[in-house]
């Protein structure tokens, strides 16, 4: 049998950091990763290949961080965990021992039990280069692109399609507004008017009810009743955990469907490890169960799991969820609650919002917009979450934000914020957003101090 | 008498903020901003007045934010303060009541008693339209610059009127390197590479000794023996606070001569404040005396002097200092104490860096290599400072590091940092630049603990 100190299952954003942290706190142990692919994708890349990127060999992760790293690699897919006896039972015939196990073995597409989704050129966003790989030639051949969900993915499909490929695109979403479980109405329809501005249809308050056609996909029948003519569909309506490897192995499964774990990301077995999406989660903001799925999240937690092997080291406080894009070359990005989500969440909130030029003066060349949102606990004063929009530096700005939710910063704390600033970088120190939406909240808890009557 | 509930003196990054603050917290209060100049400049601005700003006009601040406030607004010059009656004298014959007062008086250019440095075409760097307007014109009729002193506004203006002025640029530093201030010795030297590559002549250890000529200045004679030609010469070797009319008035002064202040940024009239670059501050890091001058420094001492002037409601946690740049069109940024600052101040230091393209794949469009080095403490392991240059999200992605600098962060917070990350904005959330640094550094921090043999 073959043996390896610790063995990785996974080989993208959870399962390479695992790995590589592995390495690091554990020199003298060995590392195994397996992974199903033999080329594994950037799963963050994966709308772009549709357009930028242009192909999936320009968007694999290289192999070489793992052998730089002293790293084995078997491309293998594990069928069974033996926990008894430590040891993986492999599709290749393997059996492999260990004595520490973490699983990053992802997650995969929802498809609801649609009429039609079974036909030909109705695809969901599999992380597999031979599917994409045909995906790309179905859209080759196509001029009518179908998606069902807002989502991330379902708007960053679209604009690629639409932009490098010439697409009709009209997306199809159940909620209300695009994105919105990230942004606020005024961000979400921002970015909506930046996809229509684009050629982009954008149907809400709607659902696929059936996928019509003969062998392949040619129409998509609406819960409204309209049809839609599509010669391909993509299905973006979320992912569930890979959790079936380790159900069977009698591993705890979370009330959203992941593998079970505890703030050091030990599954009910620990010895083995669970990160990214397979992974059950809960929030950063009240200990609940969380369906969050981000490959940043994945690395976090992978860096726990890494490190907390043969002694617990790392802890996690539970994800905030830091996402971000761009539609129509402006950046929209989003950390922690957003407004709605906090009122639903039972907070009493105050919001501020501050909006300048990335640049000062704002006649410094290359300057852009950039709007900053940040919602806070009413009673606290403490940051809930921030969404940015506007100039790419947004994309960092948000991790500055980040900081602060992580560090339960309040309105003052952000207000007193010590942050650089530069004519060619970033909006004066004086209207500096971040600091400046701070200060707005602050004003309007002043204002309604100052309107309550004191307590009797 | 004219009288005002708070009196502002200066119309700059303290005395702008600090109004506007005091506006905010203490609507019922009359509030007058007395500044000198009829115009406002944006500092940070002042250096790309030569380039790409283009002009004075186009780099000022504008009054409108005071207005749409509600601040009155008096352009004349404070002569003396009368502590005993509350009450200001003006250079236009005005007497002033005041019931709180902020100074946000600002600074000057050091100007060291070099023979020759009272020539025609020898400058320093004031913050007065006037004296821009006298710079440029004797710019205009200039081919051969040499500059004195290596800082911020040093490689500013040097890079600026080589670029688009066309001059032959010199530039002086007493120093080793170039912003050795702010940067280790692998970021000053690329910035050096970065000037020299475009046409600026660098010396280093050296000093301005003379600058001879008849009426206005012909060369300037160096420490080391040399000569060189000149026909404009900028002095830009730092600033001193503006504190002779806080001393008139029998303020206390503070050891490195700013005005004294407290945490709250009282002066030692608790009905005066003082902020930015006039009052005297401390370190962030240790709490002694630091001679940080910064715009974002002066606006952050000017939320808090707004805020605490009829209750105490904000605190300053002292001074990290931010900087941050661009060079070549790299971004360089800075904040907190550098390797060798922190060693300086007895700090025993681990240090990690990571390097990656700004996207992910490398290979999506507008990607540029961004460099982070973060130091810590080695006992402790909380962050003092970071590092960052390449690409311009570098402006943003420093105020992350300050935010994990403000919140005393150790290394492991910062490797589990919850970062957004997108194909179009950022690296992988597996080579996050922030992140991997600091993971070096536990890497570095892990080797040294298994060489380390265990205490007695």
């Amino acid at each position: 049998m073959r043996r390896s100190d610790i063995v990785v299952i996974g080989g993208s954003a959870a399962g390479i950091p695992a790995a590589l942290t592995a390495r690091q706190f554990y020199p003298e142990h060995s590392v195994l990763l397996i992974r199903r692919e033999p080329q594994a994708l950037v799963p963050c890349g994966i709308p772009y290949i549709f357009g930028a990127i242009g192909s999936t060999e320009a968007d694999l992760i290289p192999d070489a961080m793992l052998q730089n790293a002293g790293i084995d690699l078997l491309v293998d897919e594990v069928t069974s965990i033996d926990r008894q006896r430590e040891a993986l039972a492999t599709a290749g015939g393997e059996e492999i021992g260990y004595r520490r196990l973490v699983l990053g073995v992802g997650s995969q597409p929802v498809v609801p039990p649609i009429p039609g989704a079974d036909k030909g050129n109705v695809f969901a966003i599999r992380k597999d280069v031979p599917y994409i790989e045909r995906m790309l030639a179905a859209f080759d051949r196509a001029s009518k692109l179908v998606i069902a969900g807002c989502g991330f993915i379902g708007v960053e499909l679209a604009e690629e399609n639409r932009r490098e490929r010439g697409l009709e695109v009209t997306i199809v979403e159940m909620l209300e507004h695009c994105l919105e479980q990230n942004y606020d109405l005024e961000f979400a329809q921002t970015a909506e008017e930046m996809l229509r501005g684009e050629g982009i249809e954008i149907l809400t308050n709607t659902t696929v009810e059936e996928i019509e056609g003969n062998e392949r996909a040619e129409r998509v029948r609406l819960s409204d009743g309209r049809t839609l003519p599509a010669d391909v569909v993509v299905l973006a309506l979320g992912a569930t955990a890979n959790s079936d490897l380790a159900r069977r192995a009698g591993l705890a499964i979370g009330p959203l469907g992941g593998i079970l774990v505890n703030r050091y990301q030990q599954t009910s077995d620990e010895h083995i490890f669970a990160a990214g999406d397979c992974a059950e989660k809960v929030s950063f903001f009240d200990g609940r169960p969380s369906p969050q799925k981000l490959a940043s999240i994945a690395t976090t937690e992978a860096r726990i799991a890494g490190a907390n092997l043969f002694a617990l080291q790392r802890a996690n406080p539970g994800t905030i969820g830091v996402y971000s894009t761009i539609l129509g070359g402006k950046a929209f990005a989003s950390a922690g609650l957003t407004e709605r989500a906090a009122r639903l969440a039972g907070y009493q909130v105050i919001t501020g919002q501050a909006e300048a030029i990335n640049r000062h003066p704002g006649c410094m060349p290359g300057g852009m917009s950039l709007r900053v949102k940040l919602v806070f606990d009413a009673a606290t004063r403490i940051v809930l979450g921030g969404q940015v929009m506007g100039a790419e530096s947004g994309g960092e700005m948000v991790n500055a934000i980040s900081a602060c939710i992580q560090q339960r910063m309040t309105a003052d704390d952000i207000a007193l914020f010590q942050a650089g600033s530069h004519p060619g970088l970033t909006a004066s120190p004086i209207t500096y957003q971040l600091v400046a939406a701070a200060e707005a909240a602050i004003a309007t808890w002043l204002k309604e101090r100052q309107a309550t009557p004191a307590p009797v």
